[in-house]
This record gives C-alpha cells, structure tokens and sequence, in this order.
C-alpha cells in the first residue's frame, strides 16, 4: 500500500462493486505517481476525462503494434502504403459501425469536435438558420459564424428544452433551411439531453439535426439511426485516444454539395490550368473532399480502435459501472453540506460520469489546486468552455447551488477509473471542505493565467 | 543476410559512404519485412518520404515515454495536466528555435502543411493578392479562395522564376496587400527554388512571402530570420513526426488581426450572452486565437521532437550523407539510357532527396507496382498532388524527358535511409527497365483508383 492519504477506506455507504462486475479498463498512466505538497508520492487520480481522457491500453498497444507499418495513404505504390491505406478507410468504416450510421452516411475524419461542428458550419446551405441552447459548450456556441444564429435560453427541464426549440422552430422567418446543434451529454452538469425528442421536433419542422458527442460517446452508446439525428460530431482525445482525430459522421448531401473545408491535394480529384492562366479543380465528392493533406493515418486508427474496444468490452457493462461510480460519487457529495452541485434539471435527471459544483467558501481554483497538490487529484476548475451555462448555473435557483462564485469545480471520469479514485476524491472533499480558511495553503490554480478558460 | 535480392553488391560506383559518416537515423518500420510477388520477404525499402516519412525512432520514444503522463492542456488543475501544458509549450519553442524564428513570431499548430496554408488563406488582409507558380503542389496552389491569385508559369531557371515574381508584382494594380507563397523543394523535382531572393523581390514590391517547406524541412535546416520569409509551414509527417500535427510559423500581425481559424473552446477568453440574446466574444491574440479545441498534444510534442533529434544530430552532417545518397542515385539512372529524370532547372541545380522520372516504354503505375513486388521498394507515382507541374515536366523541353507517358514515377528518402535501400532502387530500375513488355506481370497500380493523385 502507499502513503496515499486516500488509501484509507471510506465509509461503507460510498463505492462498492458487484462481486461479478468486472473492473476499469486498463489505461495509460494508471500507474503514474505524483509528488505531494506534503512530500512523498500517489498515484495519480485522472478525474478530468471530460477535459481529455487518458488512452485505453488497448488503444496504445494497437497503434504501437502499427507504427512500423505507417505509410502515405491513397498515395503509394509500396507495401505499407497499401496497407496504410486499407488500415484507414477499415478504421473509417469501424467508426461507422459504431455510431450507427445509415447506408449512404459520411465519416470525415477531422481534428477534434471543434474541428467537426467548424466543418459542418463551412458547410452550411445559403441561408440556413442554426439553433442552439446557450447551455452548449464553446464548440458547439461559436462556429456558425456565417450564418444567423439564435441561442435559445437555457431549460430547466428536457421537456421544456424541446418545448422552446419547438416554439423557437415554428417561429422562424423566413421558414427555410435550419440546423439544431444540441449536445448529448453536458460538459459542466454531466446531464442527458433529450437528443431523440429534440431530433424529431427539428424535423417535425424541416430542420437538420446534429448532435455534439463528445461528452456522450465516451459514456454510453451513440447511434445515429436510432436516435435519427443527420450527424454526430466527436474527439478521439475524450473517447480514450488522445491522438489528434477526431469525427462527423452523416447525412452525405451538405458535405458533397459544399465547397471543400480544406483547399489542398487529397481532396482534389484533378487540377488544370485554364488557357486564361486560372485553375480548374475537380474536387473529390466523397469525405476526401474535406480531407485535404495527408491524413492523421495514426489518429484515425486509435479512435477507430478505442470504438472497438468499448463494444468488445461491452458497452451497456462499462454503463452499469460507471453509473455505480456515479451514484456513489453524487451521495458522498450530498453528505457534504458545504459542497452544492450545479444542475439544469435536477437531481433526477440521467447523467453521465461529469459533475461540477461550488463549495461554500472556497474559491474553485483553490480547491481544485488543493485537490492536485494534497491528494495527487486531477481536476478542472473555471468556467469549462461552457462560460453562458456555467453563469446560469451559478446563479441558478435557490436551494440548487450552496455556494457560490464565479467559477466552479468539475470532476469527471470514465471507464479507466477505478473505485478508488472516487474514494479518494470524497475523501479529499470532506476533508478540505470543512478546512478553516487560515489553513489552506497558497497552492495556485491553474487556470489563473492567460490561458483562462 | 536476407534472400532478398537487392542485398547483392551493385557497381562500385553507385553508394559508398565515408568511412567517418554516421549511419542513417534510426526509424521505425526499418526492420518491417514484405512479401514479394515471387515469394519470400525483403526489409521494405521505404523510398517515399516526399509524401510521408516513417518516424524517427528517438520520436516514437519521447511519445512512449510521455504517452502515460498525457492530460488536457491549459485547462487542468491536476499535475498531468500541469506537465502536459508544459510540454506542449515548450514544443513550440522548440519548433520556434528549430526554424530560427524572430522575436514576436507565432508558431500555431496546425494539422498539415495544407492546414498552415489554409490558415494563412483564412487570415489574409482585404483586398490581398496571392502570388504563387504553377508549379507548386495543391497544398500550395488552391488555398487561397477568398483571394484574386495569379498564377505565374513555370520559370525554367531560378533567375527567372525571380524575374517572373518581380514583373508580376511591380504589374499589380492596384498596387495593395500582397502575398507570395513559394516553396522551399519541389516536392516533384526535388529541386531547390531560391527562397531567400523572391523573398527579397516580394519584400522590394511590400509583399509578404510564405515559404512551403514541407519538403524542405525534412532535408535541410530553415531559418525564418536569415531567409528573411515572414511565414514558414510544415508538416509533422514528413519531418519523421507522423502524429498529426503540423505548424504555420511566422509573423504574428496577420494571425492576430483576423478572426480566429477555427471557432470554439480555447481560442475564446470570454463568452458572454447580450440582452439581446446574441453571443458576444474576447477571443485570444497569440497563437491559441487559431488552436480551438483540444490541441493534440501528442503531435505537437513528437514534432518538437523530431526537431530536437534532426539539430542534436547534427543537420548538416544528414544533409552530408543525403547528397551523398542523391549522388548515387542520379549517376546510377543516368546509366539506364531508358530512364529519364524530370527536372525544370536542369542538371545542375542543388535539391533534395526527392527525384521523378518516367521510363520508355513503362506506364508508370506498373513500373511503381513492379517495384513493389517484386523488389519490396515503396515509391509513389502519378501527378504527385503537383498536376499542373507534372504536365509541364511531361511535356517539356526535348531531351530532358526521355519517356513520355501521363504519370511518373518519384522516389524520394531522408535521414532515415539506409544505402542498401537506393543501392537496391537502382539494381531494380535497371533490371525493370530493359524488361520486354511481356514479361512485366500483371501487378495493379495502387492509384488507380478513384484516390488517384
């Protein structure tokens, strides 16, 4: 055993596992200690996976297992290009698999969800309307700059959000084109929204749905056909493949029709010079199109690697367990009389392993640098790239928020995360939340600086 | 020594390195053996690093060793999350160092040389007039959308390619904002273009130069300042990093004028909703303005690597032992009558280890596809994502052309490269090319299909 301050049990109320259940999927950097501001060393507790995740195992041994192999894809005449190229367009095909798409659908590989939503915004028809909730995170809040935006006010219920954008739909002038971008899974509250509801309402009245991912997919289940939404954007880097790829998947026509994200080789199927001087270019119509310059060969296939190694694990298992983390996690917190969770729908609405809260006169960065420094925790504290929602939240109804602030504290985690973590990090709360404020030390948040978020 | 049939001595003259040389760079895939057509395997000899370079063993490393200890940047209070930003900081110095570049100068990570480019194109002043030569690859040629771009012809030498510049730049009108973009090797040729001189001519004409140095940079130092070019970009990939990153490094006023490349998360300070209900945001003005999203830090931090392997090594003595290669190379197909070199400055003109040509009598796609199979060699051919210059090439002067023929064939190499691989490139080129045209087998093209570049 270590000298873990959390390596002491907890009280029996917290986390325990079904005998049957089986444990966290291996992860890089599980066995990684840091140093204590009160000396010596722990392991390291990763609770900011909705921040970015550490790689599965599995995820690292397959691309490590491939980089001998690395070659240019569509492009070259030798061995490992070929099979560069297979192994690329199989992970592609992994990726549709397990998003559920429909015969006909795109995967573009992109950088991350920023890069997806960035994509489907170049894309966007002439005149096309976009609805968004302010609840969205950056990402899913600013990219659709050419276009005319309306940003719904924040719900407080998934009835009522479908209520609004149904109201927000019928209402528009002119009644053309639109895009609903709604998230599957908050990045500050961890809560459901009610994406199948959401998606029907937008078509009910012509619009397009796209549904941002990248807090759902590394959590539960995403299918495109099920839950009818025209595209799903997510990141490798949250789904346990931090290497750079990231993923819209859908609806082929907006992709096709538009010009190309990127102008370069790759996605151009033949360039000439005309008589007058001027270029003539043949752009590809498939996802190459938005795929110009070589391609994230490696990227792309640890995604499409951590996609197959969440359904082999089986996914609905990985669920159940997380929601056990989850559970226990939410009733160590209510315990804690200082510590006021932030929610948009209340205590009863489904959620994924990501909760934020305040705790009652402590500056969040503080505590978040106390939790790093005295329990070797990692998590984020400020204003999660979600600055609109996190407002509301913290000035939210009375009773829903004990503290209060202008930032707060986020913990989250996923399917590397073993129960120890989560007793430790309840511990921590315990400890530090009753701390006399004399006695806090001086450690420094890391979101002080320039790069504040 | 393996059955493989180019481990056979070829002529004294062809290879023969120094006795002080230092070997090749280790890389990966340098042990990967490949089946031939004829049965057996051979080391593959990768010999097409112009479109993307096996990594650098000291780079798959440093990501081994920093792959545990990976966490968001930026953003986290956790001490992974501390020492990812601090690597991914000090990565861009590193690159910023590698390129020599200026106080003040940005370097933004991007995904590719194509996404620098399409990054610059994104943030060019009003009324900005582009200036680039037919001959550059489609990363170069086709991302500057928004703009009037002329296209100058393809200059036969690099005095005239100044003079070209010159009289299209003093021949504006009106005589307002202007970029050049100008590459620093022909990724067809190898050739080298004289960056330092129409970085002059455009500067004497207050026009700013970016210079391409995908091809470049793998083979030779480059120094923003001495070259006095306002941006340099380059792709990860082919600088033996292929993880997904690539880098737009130069002047930070146009970066810092423009609205941010890429909308989300991390390029916004603040995001704060107005009475109206509309989005109002303070975005960065340093690099991050155009890195939104999760920056892959795994890319950036194995690009940075491979600067630091490339300098510590010592670049000059790789570039030393490359034109040695170079050397052996071209006097060893300039025996081969049926072979002829694609070149637009001539025989004398400095390049790199990058070289097309076309064979009498052979298509080039089942000359590429010959080596491949039966010689486990790993060349590309086509238009090489350059077709406006291949097609010059093909048609141009007599005698520089010996074949005739719609695509070509390029073999290109870099630090990596044993001398067996170009000894065992020539044995086969030799062997092919006297082959009668019924006995060539029937091995398929890998760009025939619909990727074909």
């Amino acid at each position: 055993m270590s000298a873990c301050p959390a390596a002491t049990s907890v009280t029996a109320a917290s986390v325990t596992a079904p005998a049957a259940e089986p444990g966290p999927l291996p992860v890089l950097g599980c066995d990684v200690r840091v140093p204590l501001a009160s000396g010596g060393e722990v392991p390291y507790a990763a609770l900011d996976y909705a921040a970015s995740a550490p790689a599965l195992q599995r995820v690292w041994d397959d691309v490590a297992a491939y980089a001998p192999y690395y070659g240019s894809v569509h492009r070259g005449a030798g061995h490992l290009s070929q099979l560069s190229t297979d192994l690329f367009e199989t992970s592609r095909a992994d990726v549709a698999r397990f998003l559920g798409c429909r015969p006909g659908d795109q995967v573009v590989f992109t950088r991350s969800t920023t890069d997806s939503l960035n994509l489907l915004a170049a894309v966007l028809p002439a005149d096309c309307r976009v609805f968004v909730f302010e609840t969205e995170h950056h990402a899913a809040l600013l990219p659709w700059r050419g276009a005319q935006v309306t940003c719904l006010d924040a719900p407080r219920s998934p009835e009522r959000a479908v209520e609004i954008l149904e109201r927000a739909l019928a209402d528009r002038a002119p009644y053309g084109p639109a895009l609903v971008c709604v998230t599957g899974a908050s990045n500050v509250t961890g809560e459901l929204w009610p994406v199948r509801e959401l998606a029907a309402a937008a078509h009910a009245h012509g619009a397009r749905v796209v549904l941002d991912a990248a807090q759902l997919a590394p959590h539960h289940p995403v299918d495109i056909a099920a839950l009818d939404v025209d595209w799903v954007a997510l990141s490798g880097h949250k789904l346990y493949a931090p290497f750079g790829a990231g993923v819209l998947a859908g609806r082929a026509d907006w992709l096709r029709d538009a010009e190309p994200y990127l102008a370069g080789g790759g996605a151009s199927r033949s360039v000439t010079r005309r008589p007058d001087g001027t270029v003539d270019v043949d752009w590809h119509t498939d996802a190459a199109r938005h795929e110009a310059g070589s391609p994230n060969v490696i990227g792309a296939y640890a995604l499409a690697s951590a996609c197959r190694a969440l359904t082999e694990a089986g996914f609905e298992t990985l669920v159940a367990r997380e929601q056990r983390l989850l559970a226990a996690l939410r009733a160590g917190l209510a315990e804690v009389p200082e510590v006021g969770v932030l929610s948009l729908f209340g205590p009863d609405a489904p959620r994924v392993g990501v909760l934020s809260f305040v705790v009652e006169g402590w500056d969040a960065g503080e505590f978040a640098a106390a939790l790093s420094a005295e329990y070797g925790i990692g998590v984020r504290d400020g204003l999660f790239c979600a600055h609109p929602l996190v407002r509301v939240l913290l000035g939210g109804e009375p009773g829903e928020c004990a503290g209060a602030g202008e930032r707060a504290v986020r913990v989250s985690f996923g399917v590397g995360t073993p129960d120890e973590h989560v007793e430790r990090f309840l511990r921590a709360v315990r400890e530090l939340a009753v701390r006399p404020e004399g006695a806090r030390g001086t450690a420094r948040s890391a979101t002080d600086g320039p790069q504040s978020n």
